[in-house]
């Protein structure tokens, strides 16, 4: 088998075998086929596409580069989220406690920020001394303890994928459906879980706009998560304003403890019961959907989450006493209030816009390298829909550098369209669920 | 400027300005865009296509990536032909002499075989002591002498186009009309010629099989060409069977001292004719291609073209005896008959084949590295149309090493396609001729 042969069988259209795809990507990860005989291929499949099946395979073989971790002595099934990114999306640290409190075990491998969405990661860092790179043993662990744990991705998850995206982010080739979907699976599938619940986010700030595109993604990711064997569910979300109120590292640590309370915003709150309900019930918690969601308004309301939660910062060294006092959490210097200019309604948000105002402030990267500041961020006092007078804040923002403050608040006070109407239909917080008849 | 944002732009079917062209390329050359990224936009370029404004772009920065030949000095006009390749065709050798007899300059730089093809500077290299490796101060000094010179690729002529091609070769980006096309322009025009004749083969032992191909890479060339200042016309030319009867390096150039003296092969002559009276007629040294043709037909019957064959020879360091003495030139050890197993007409012949066979017996390359055996060769006694007996030749094998003639001749024999009647149409030797209106 030739690299050269294979990067013009997809230059044609054609289908790779199993047999091909492995050699293709086997060797690419041992140094074998050069980058460059790489970068055209995968501008070929980014082009021309990928059978299910060969997706299949390629999820497969990054899977299969590295380790799968193998939680079978743990008692009850593993689960997992995962979301496709969006603006104060903070429901990993709320579904884990409430998932691991429901008699599940949720081992997160998760992201970091970049561009204008927050990671999980960057989050739990924001808690003083919480360490995100265990290792695998740690990992199991922190697990067999509480049920649930939250690490990054190690050197021994899909090397393949590490490879292949470092590539891809140089050649123009990351947003492919087809290269995304492998990607994320071949991660999530390395924690050894039996189900896995996919959040897909559509509109503003989301990286796939259109909802007709997340849910390609989205049926792509089910049907290939199904192959290999696992339940998979993938809920299309709404990520047309923030989720939820606060944005930005600390603060977003902050409102996960006050859902966790059984108190937030209502948006987040119920975002995060329809996820965890699913969770529930494709782990085998519960018989129906409904019933997850019912027993995970319980678990939040009895302060069982919130005791995960505590459980799991502590085992992961970090200081839980965050959770009783936010003061403990990196606190920015300085506070400015974005207030509207004129009265009516919020009619959209412009999310992305709002995503990039916390990244200037500092609170995210825009390229990998970047370092966060942990303490800035956004609270937003009106939503979409939400009326306004003249002067009344729309916003609060956190910094500790004025230029970048006066930056952000432009930004926030452009992103928001104020009618003299109130929008007459509202963006439902679920457009659609795919999978897991 | 950012190379990854001009793949994304290219990958989504953008159209690059000149501006983007130069950077992406120039930068290229000087090693400053790393391989895998210029392997994503070729890969981008090869499915998306280009535009005529970005390929003449395209053209003009491989073109000025290195030296162009400045021959103002010389008086008359400078002309070219370039053909894209095929099996026994041998028509520069001819060419060259005939245009430079008739008045104008013919600074050829030319190619080796490669694959089923021949290639101009390995049937010189046939030649005892025939050096296709001249500076360019020699090859100007050549062309002042006997007006004409015929050398490979210096390292000064257009290097992009150098560095672009080792890359597209192992990333299956080859194959596209519009990176052939300013690969073969920025070469030819390179030569500081005024016009320029393109034989754009077509058939089963050409590059491209079918007509509506090479046409469409033809009206490219002229294009580009035109829009560079140039007097272009490209002639649609048949290589459904081999071009005169010889194929192999030294038996080449044997067919083309029989062309020279007036005799020889009639579809090699014609075609030789018709290119020259091209060339004359572009160039400016007659006034209709008829006339140009005619002029032609009169320096090969005169032997005027023969003796500035023989001139040239002897400037770039050959042995000039080898136009009266056959001999002198490298000659197999072995010949082998190929029969007739039926009696009947040649329906069709495999051309690719044939190209093929002779590089098994060593006459070729697959490999760039190869090394070519000027002996070998095959002589075909019958060409399509043509009436067999069982037991009759069908070609001669010229050969050094038994088991690869077998080989050959298994190929040669099953090219052959032999019906009860003869072909009811012939194939036009002229397909067609795109632009010089």
């Amino acid at each position: 088998m030739r690299a050269v042969d294979l990067i013009r069988k997809k230059r044609d259209s054609g289908e790779h075998s199993r047999e091909e795809i492995d050699f293709l990507v086997s060797s690419y990860t041992r140094g074998e086929i050069p980058d460059y005989q790489m970068a055209a291929w995968l501008m070929a499949v980014w082009i021309r596409g990928m059978s299910r099946s060969e997706l299949a395979a390629l999820t497969e073989v990054m899977l299969y580069s590295g380790e799968v971790l193998n939680l079978s002595d743990l008692p009850g099934n593993k689960v997992d989220k995962h979301s496709t990114g969006g603006v104060g999306d903070k429901t990993s640290l709320i579904l884990a406690p409430i998932v691991a409190a429901g008699g599940l075990n949720v081992p997160m491998i998760s992201g970091r920020g970049l561009g204008h969405t927050g990671g999980t990661l960057d989050k739990l860092e924001s808690i003083p001394g919480f360490n995100v790179n265990l290792t695998l043993d740690q990992f199991r662990q922190v697990l067999r303890e509480c049920g649930m744990g939250l690490i990054g991705q190690t050197a021994e998850i899909a090397p393949a994928d590490r490879k292949l995206y470092a590539l891809r982010d140089v050649t123009g080739t990351v947003e492919s459906p087809y290269l995304i979907c492998a990607s994320i699976m071949s991660k999530k599938l390395a924690e050894g879980i039996d189900a896995l619940v996919l959040d897909v986010k559509t509109g503003s700030g989301a990286f796939m706009k259109n909802e007709k595109d997340a849910a390609f993604l989205a049926e792509l990711m089910v049907e290939t998560g199904e192959r290999m064997g696992k339940q998979v569910v993938a809920l299309i979300t709404d990520m047309d304003q923030p989720l939820g109120n606060m944005i930005g590292n600390s603060l977003e640590v902050v409102e996960c403890v006050e859902i966790l309370r059984g108190a937030g915003p209502q948006d987040l709150r119920e975002l995060c019961l329809e996820l965890a309900g699913w969770m529930l019930h494709l782990g085998g918690a519960t018989k129906t959907v409904e019933e997850g969601k019912k027993r995970s308004a319980t678990l939040l309301a009895s302060g069982k989450a919130l005791d995960r939660f505590r459980q799991m910062i502590e085992l992961q060294g970090g200081d839980p006493r965050v959770i009783d006092d936010a003061k403990l959490l990196p606190q920015a210097q300085h506070t400015l209030q974005v207030t509207s200019a004129k009265a009516g309604y919020i009619n959209s948000m412009q999310c992305e816009q709002i995503g990039t105002a916390c990244v200037i402030l500092g609170g995210g990267r825009e390229k990998k390298e970047d370092s966060v500041d942990p303490s800035v961020g956004i609270i937003l006092h009106k939503k979409v829909g939400d009326a306004v007078s003249v002067g009344e804040p729309i916003a609060t923002i956190y910094y500790n550098a004025e230029p970048k403050a006066q930056r952000a608040k432009q930004l926030i006070e452009s992103s928001c369209e104020i009618t003299a109407t109130a929008p007459s239909t509202r963006r439902p917080l679920i457009h659609r669920v795919i999978g897991a008849k």
